[in-house]
């Protein structure tokens, strides 16, 4: 029983990454979780998208040890692997650096919820991390992301929130699969380009309403959606 | 007797979507009404554009109900089917979230029109609707939005002013065929990053005066028109 | 004696305008003069670029008769050939609707010479031109503008400064061959995409020394130029 | 004995400069120096990059004398011998006018360290040089430019910056080989970009705290390091 199923979709997400404008150089990574066989892969640091093969990708557990892999895993490791642990549901995690987003990260501002592009995804403020202290810096770096994302989420439900900006870094998006964290990814960069721009045009501009918000996202989202096309598949 | 020009139509605008730029991930969509025989046709919901064909495309009557087609037509008709009940002479309507005519709609201000570019399209600022009540908003919401954008058209003639961002949402655009409508909708997009750009470097900019609006606007439209070859075709 | 080469450098530079991302749809057009024979050659009117040929390219004189061509010139043509009977050394002229330069163009502003990159170019601010009375633009339109363009050049020399933002509208460029005056649209919109990206870093960021402005700008122009391949070819 | 391998590598970096974005036109230029051999090599002025071939790159000295090769230097040589003489360790630096990094050294403006993606490559900001004087300007002035950089060096180490913004004019970057100097070319750009938003978003952003700055910048560099594949090859 191999894990290529995981690592192919690791892969390809990862593949998507210079093709979206979503990284520069190297800068983004997307794991893959198998919550019930008690694992996760993720892409090895520093390779160029170029040279990425499924084989070089990297099987992790929950513990942190490497199941099979001869490459050093994603610097980043420890951050996807505490959210794995910590957000049920999550099954793949896409960190970037994407210019909008890392902009409202580096601004220490949550990215507001100004229009129904951002309510499609998002059923709320994208919500900005807390600076890390010197201590969480210095000792285990990346684990300590992790907890600083979560300590965020403490009200937060992830699965309507998919995506952080971890303070004076940039996004994390996630989902239920790696396409959707990857479109997760995409659209908040869209929507930070979007609300940068309105707030440059009018500075004290509302947040849409909170009926328009939750209309929107369950437009989309849950037991009453209706976007798409449910139960129904395309014809031959 | 079939759709099938019809659909063909639909088909190549919805496929220029992403190819304008105007259209992050799926967010767009267009129609063709065909006002004589009663129905207008229009994008599946949620279909990717690379896997729409022509006999996904969901044909529809003026009362919304499906004539032709096994899938949901996108959650946005019952804005377009509202637009062609009430703006005589509109035979195709485009909506995006294209992100300079988004950052207007957010930012809650109509597009003045500051410059030539403008005036070569709308006969005037490209209104913003006012924000939609919780009740609009959580009733029959996308036929009301069809509503509000009527209601904002109240002494605006719709074929001299092709496009309206609606509030906290984005643009809609139409014309006299999908490819036009589609045109606007890109010249819309250049027009609001040019404004944009304009009120950054210049907050007081001042609108084009009127002269020089009318001016354009009628170079290109109209029965005293002489831009472009009228009745004089390429040569072989 | 046919206008063939004057036809092919046209038609070469006009192609060139979407290629170079300075024109959306169909906003711009170049056009090419031969001062010995008294005529110039421009693209015709709202013709895309993806039509256009070599024999759909006008020839004027320089009174604005038709010598050649079954279309109708470029609705733009007046001011062209107003810029041509009055700069002179002036061989090709460009008109975009290009992002930037449009945006200082509507802000009523010169566009300042901020650095390096715009000495290159330009031995001083590129002017923006007064704004066009009810009278003119109610006229002959297109060769008022042509005449408020060289009123505004009074104190100016054209060679040094090869291009002009027209008020409410956009940028004319120009230079001795068709290629010249593209390369100068293209700096030109890039310029200006740098002027305002500083001003809004510092909205008093000052003008480069006037000692630096003309250092770079003769390192490229004139006879003591040492800027590019003077007198050696490129070898075999 | 030849220079091939040395020319070859200019080449390329070369080449790369306009499909990484980061150059209009001509304005850029990669150098790449043997110290061992006493040498270095650099991109012909005024050449394009379609044009340009590897017998086509000059070879000097670092005295300034042309060592092979029958086409004029880059007019910036004597900028890049300047750096090569006092950077040691600097193997090759690499000049653009790229927009952002532009923006900033118009502006006057150190280039902040704002977050994470910059702290991977520089260990501070991106410094600013002073104004160079009229007697600089006027006498050797490429030479000065060069010096000017050196100066605002006095006391930061090149190889933990390894960038400088020329005021009025904009980015140099160097490395150990070409492709890490692109690199970091590449990496100012988006880091410019990024930081020109913040600052729009957030006038009195705070820079990365000191800790976190050196975290990740030697994360990446030193003999500390943990980013990457240390001694761990790409499995065949």
């Amino acid at each position: 029983m191999t894990f290529s199923a995981l690592k192919e979709e690791c892969l390809a997400a990862n593949l998507d990454l210079p093709t979206t404008g979503l990284v520069d150089l190297t800068f983004g990574n997307v794991s893959v979780a198998d919550p019930e066989r008690g694992v996760f892969v993720i892409k090895p640091s520093g390779v160029s998208y170029g040279d990425l093969r499924a084989d070089h990708i990297v099987v992790l557990d929950f513990e942190g040890n490497v199941i099979e892999g001869s490459l050093r895993p994603s610097s980043d490791t420890p951050t996807h692997r505490y959210l794995y642990r910590h957000f049920s549901g999550v099954r793949s995690v896409v960190h970037t650096h994407s210019r909008n987003a890392v902009a409202f990260a580096q601004a220490g501002m949550d990215l507001p919820c100004l229009g129904t592009t951002h309510c499609d995804y998002f059923n709320g403020p994208v919500p900005v991390t807390r600076a890390m202290t010197r201590e969480e810096t210095g000792g285990e770096y990346e684990w300590e992301t992790g907890k600083v994302i979560v300590e965020r989420f403490r009200d937060i439900d992830p699965l309507e929130l998919p995506a952080v900006l971890v303070r004076n870094h940039g996004p994390f998006a996630w989902g239920v699969t790696a396409a959707k964290a990857i479109e997760t990814a995409v659209a908040l960069e869209a929507i930070a380009d979007m609300a940068l721009k309105t707030l440059l045009l009018n500075p004290s501009a509302e947040a849409a309403p909170a009926y328009l918000r939750t209309r929107h996202f369950f437009r989309k989202h849950g037991s009453s959606a209706y976007y798409g096309q449910v139960n129904r598949p395309l014809p031959d």
